[in-house]
């Protein structure tokens, strides 16, 4: 592709299928009456955040307090930080609590108690549950020391228990669409299972909040949630093409690298893109981990990705881009390849803005 | 460890060290006549650049043209870009040949002829060697390839042909100490064969360029080479300390990251440093892939890694440390935890800064 005026790794943006995939997950939880707060750390931009406007949301999540601040600023006043409390934050913490909804997660008594004594502006408190990721939360299977903090913050003076909140991690290893559906389905059926075990302990109206693109994306009814919260579906990326979460057309955001030299020999190209702009981490193509894979040029942006084209190794600036015939004649030194990233939220954490193919530029939050 | 200004992940710097560390590879150059063109992209900091004058060094190695951008409004005067040429930042380039003394990688007649027929400012051009690593440049084993590339670009009118040059990325995969002195032998062995076969053919006065921070912190004898280039020694990383680059009292930068939540029952903490601050770069502790290593909070910063701590998960912001007693015991929920890097490098180019144990922040590029 020529793209004339990029000359260094750029994000391109394909705003039609951005707004798609907005409007898609904005009306089947509008459909389902669950609430919609998409993550936006995947495109972490409040130019992007008017799109969501504009398919009625008003909730959104984030996952740390600079980028909540950052919302803040751009005119979100319903915000859950979907990380738990840093507590070096306070002062931050303290601003927004007083300045918008802010939703805070809390995993332990110890935090909950910081929070009490810290805060006294009111926070909307969600105890986070590990439904079996192992990332953080109380684990889902340990009822009694959920219900010993939600009985803590049910009698806070300055907060509100709104919830349990959890994010299914564990989905991302599955290996077909059944499984994704069954671990979406599991993890509904542990956070409920916890949340009637605190109901029957008298802890009322209690909202479950869940959240991941894959099963968000597949499953055809959301379950008993009142809350959903993806963020990659916004763009999509090459993990998600893997676990079949999307089709190649919704890949809103790729990643379009000058190509420095060509290696006839082992049919490589390498390219100005390596892992300080597309990260490390990978997909499996054909049992092999890649970094990214390639996608095919169009008139209107990119296609499908080209078949056996992929980012094979990565160094500081350099990637090593795989490609076979007869794709890989058609480049030359001088063009730019467009690359799918494995996880495209690392890249948007990288460099911070998007391009249009009208050249017009996007600017996002730079934590 | 308390450190009660910082509130994020943020990359902590021991001048002291660092000043050793390049000290330490400035006076093995010098006392071996050969030329120190330390790599800047890892610390990519012209405050740091600094401390590398005060040692003698006035020729630097750079990854982009960007950063030689940056660095020659430092004031640096003779700058490599160690990178294949970007045909797209031809502006800059031209910019940069004009007040500088340029050095660029040329692996093809493609890129010769386009340095010929864009750059009228002399530029220094090196021929780069693939030495057997797979990346960039032409293969050692084929020499008539560079003796034709190496003959268009001695006839050049505006440019010059200074010498040979590469890395020798491979050296990575060595398992001890004695593996890596051999691979840099026979990567200087190997350029050499490359050099005497131009020089048979009339190609008189080529330099040989290598460098990586293995080898030139292991050997002894740099043996037959005119520059070396090695970056990473000026901070070292968990990588390094693995490849026995150095001890653990050179480790001159850590990435200090806050405590948010503590799992006796799977002795791990949380913490907010994730993906986008360490990168997903890895190095085998126990046999294990882990994203960075734990190390010992001492009165003066940081000493060796705590026994068995160690990262062994990450998603975009949370980071998973795994930590043995007693260690573990002694960490609470607002602490900072001090993480050795897997590969320092990447973290610089997300953080931009470091803050010293006074209080002193020292900014770096942001590409």
């Amino acid at each position: 592709m020529k793209l004339p005026s990029l000359e260094k790794p750029t994000l391109l943006i394909d705003p039609l299928r951005v707004k798609n995939n907005i409007q898609r997950m904005a009306e089947k939880a509008r459909r389902q009456n669950v609430r919609f707060r998409p993550h936006f750390k995947t495109h972490q931009s409040a130019h992007i955040g008017e799109w969501f406007r504009e398919q009625g949301v008003s909730a959104i999540t984030v996952s740390s307090v600079d980028m909540a601040v950052y919302f803040a600023n751009a005119g979100w006043q319903d915000i859950t930080i979907a990380f738990p409390v840093n507590w070096r934050q306070v002062e931050k913490l303290r601003s927004l609590a007083q300045s918008i909804r802010l939703g805070a997660l809390v995993e332990s008594l110890d935090s909950a108690q910081w929070l009490e004594q810290n805060l006294e502006a009111t926070v909307e408190v969600w105890i986070e549950i590990d439904e079996g990721s192992g990332r953080s939360g109380i684990a889902w299977d340990d009822p009694q020391t959920v219900l010993r903090l939600a009985e803590y913050i049910h009698k806070s003076t300055h907060h509100h228990l709104v919830g349990l909140l959890t994010h299914s991690g564990r989905i991302y290893a599955s290996g077909s669409v059944e499984q994704i559906t069954q671990v979406y389905s599991q993890t509904v059926q542990r956070m409920n299972q916890v949340r009637d075990f605190l109901i029957a302990q008298k802890l009322a109206s209690l909202e479950v909040s869940i959240g991941d693109t894959p099963g968000c994306s597949l499953v055809s009814d959301l379950g008993k949630v009142d809350e959903i919260r993806p963020g990659n579906f916004v763009f999509y990326d090459a993990q998600q093409l893997r676990l079949s979460s999307c089709q190649p057309g919704d890949i809103g955001v790729v990643l379009a690298c000058p190509v420095v030299a060509k290696y006839p020999a082992r049919s490589e190209v390498v390219i100005y893109g390596g892992a300080i702009h597309l990260s490390k981490d990978t997909v499996l193509e054909q049992g092999k981990p890649v970094y990214g894979l390639v996608a095919s040029p169009t008139e209107a942006g990119w296609g499908a990705p080209v078949p056996g084209g992929a980012v094979v190794r990565l160094s500081q600036e350099h990637g090593v881009a795989h490609l076979l015939e007869p794709f890989f004649s058609q480049v030359s030194v001088g063009d730019m390849l467009l690359i799918i990233p494995a996880h495209v939220c690392l890249s948007v954490s990288a460099l911070s803005e998007y391009h249009t193919l009208e050249g017009e530029i996007i600017t996002a939050f730079h934590g």
